[in-house]
């Protein structure tokens, strides 16, 4: 493989947060995006716009990104289910741009923002047309696009019919999210070619440690020529309303292996577990990185040989 | 990736074991056997014939191995340090294969084992014959060859080097092995490749969790050909000369992934869950595996949906 850029989008202050207990107080939620941004993240999912009764842990979105301030060169993300969220996120005149959620089942649809496939589709050129208006780019991801926890197994079909439906309204990107933590290293490349057959804009993944395949689904992802990868600081995350998801790809380790793979991230491993580490003491959570555990390879500090 | 058959060997009862603080009874090793041979495992490294001041709790491997019983298809391994450990195997009459170490790191070696990387290399011709001479299979596991607790990276051409003088004496297999589990999926590649060189013999691997990367390293062996893996049910084990060492790749997990990527393996995901978990119960340890916490995907008992 040879060397490449990779990028990783810092999704530890939404989805990192959202299906925590604890709510986080506002000024913790900025600290958190500042050490994020010391640690090299330069695109992060800040907040999401979503109904506060229902994710109580995003009520803040507009008091968080009121209080981040001006930090040139990082891009700043909000995520959107409907027009409303789109309205919210364009008034805080904070933003770079819009996340759009197209889940892939209605089962799993209904249960996360109370919309069908159809219906989700069908509201996308409008979000994106009051993004464009404002400014804002509008990237698209499609959640459970490797399996729901309600229906199982999804036919690859669907998520090739659900990306042209997407592409055909030239969002600037589109994310494969493996939502629950399902997909294995070789649904990543069957799936990465299938969505490639039918459309030619940016390509994101999205992967949780459910069933510990995160950092393997990124490796084939990057085979396959898609080299923007969410992931969370600490490894924490998960959705409401997918149950049993495990944490998000940890920012450290994904960092770790893009770099041991000759990669460069921009992300600084050490600082990233340090924020991950303080999130989750915030929290009062353990982290879940194994860089926070076992640490990188090489260490500058090996053990002392046996002599 | 065209379907395959996949093979793993269940090292479970000796480097999961090995390092676990609990000395577990000589009727439990041999219950957990049982267990695992019910679960599908063919191919078992049942103990380790090593210095009992060193690894106590391997200090039981002929009552162990005397416990077993004749199981028609099973191959039972032991693993062997040196000539001494060879003739221990061998007076068992109960084994199919001597499992041989080769440190690729004369730190790692005398630490884990009193031998450089030379001294075990001399020694291996005569394990081979002695092997040879009681019918017995050899394989040679080359240890470290991924990067070594105490030297950090090692260079690949020492792999190289050291792989042609193992292919030299002929044994029946050779594992590359990440001891400390420190491997990413390009390094596996690589490695693979290089080993490949010089090596026409079969191959196998051997994956630790220690910084989640062991089944993204085996979908990466798999598509260098290479279909014959290590791992522990329950995900447990570690070496006690390797600091930091995480626990094996967990059979459950990584039968899982190599099922959801279209192989048969013959292992039973859930059976050999369960033996993971009851091997964990004895030990006062919890369960380090996905499917032991998150279960497979699909589950046959998805979430009621939102209805």
């Amino acid at each position: 493989m040879k060397d490449t850029t990779a990028h990783i989008v810092e999704v530890c202050p939404r989805d990192g947060l959202q299906n925590e207990r604890r709510v986080v107080a506002t000024e913790d939620k900025i600290a958190l995006i500042h050490r994020l941004i010391a640690a090299g993240a330069r695109r992060i999912e800040a907040t999401g716009f979503v109904h506060p009764g229902r994710v109580p842990q995003m009520a803040d979105a507009e008091a968080v990104l009121a209080g981040i301030g001006p930090h040139p060169g990082v891009a700043l993300i909000g995520l959107v289910l409907n027009r409303r969220g789109v309205e919210r996120a364009v008034a805080t005149g904070a933003l770079d741009e819009v996340n759009y959620v197209v889940p892939l089942t209605d089962s799993f649809g209904k249960a996360n923002q109370g919309q069908t496939t159809a219906e989700s589709l069908a509201a996308l050129p409008v979000v994106r047309s009051m993004a464009a208006d404002a400014g804002l780019r509008t990237t698209v991801t499609v959640a459970v696009a490797y399996g729901c926890p309600y229906e199982g197994d999804v036919p690859v079909a669907r998520l090739r019919e659900a990306v042209r439906a997407i592409a055909d309204t030239g969002p600037d990107e589109v994310a494969v999210a493996d939502t629950i933590g399902c997909a294995v290293p070789a649904d990543v490349t069957s799936r990465l070619r299938a969505v490639r057959e039918v459309c030619a804009l940016p390509l994101r993944t999205h992967f949780h440690q459910t069933r510990l395949t995160a950092l393997g689904n990124v490796h084939a992802a990057m085979l396959e020529g898609v080299t923007v990868h969410d992931a969370s600081a600490g490894g924490i995350g998960g959705c409401p309303f997918a149950p049993g998801a495990g944490g998000n790809a940890a920012t450290e380790d994904l960092a770790w292996l893009l770099h041991r793979g000759g990669h460069t991230t921009g992300v600084d491993v050490d600082a990233v577990t340090r924020a991950g580490r303080w999130i989750c003491d915030v929290l009062g959570v353990p982290p879940r990185s194994a860089m926070a555990h076992a640490g990188p390879f090489p260490t500058s500090h090996p053990p002392r040989g046996p002599g």
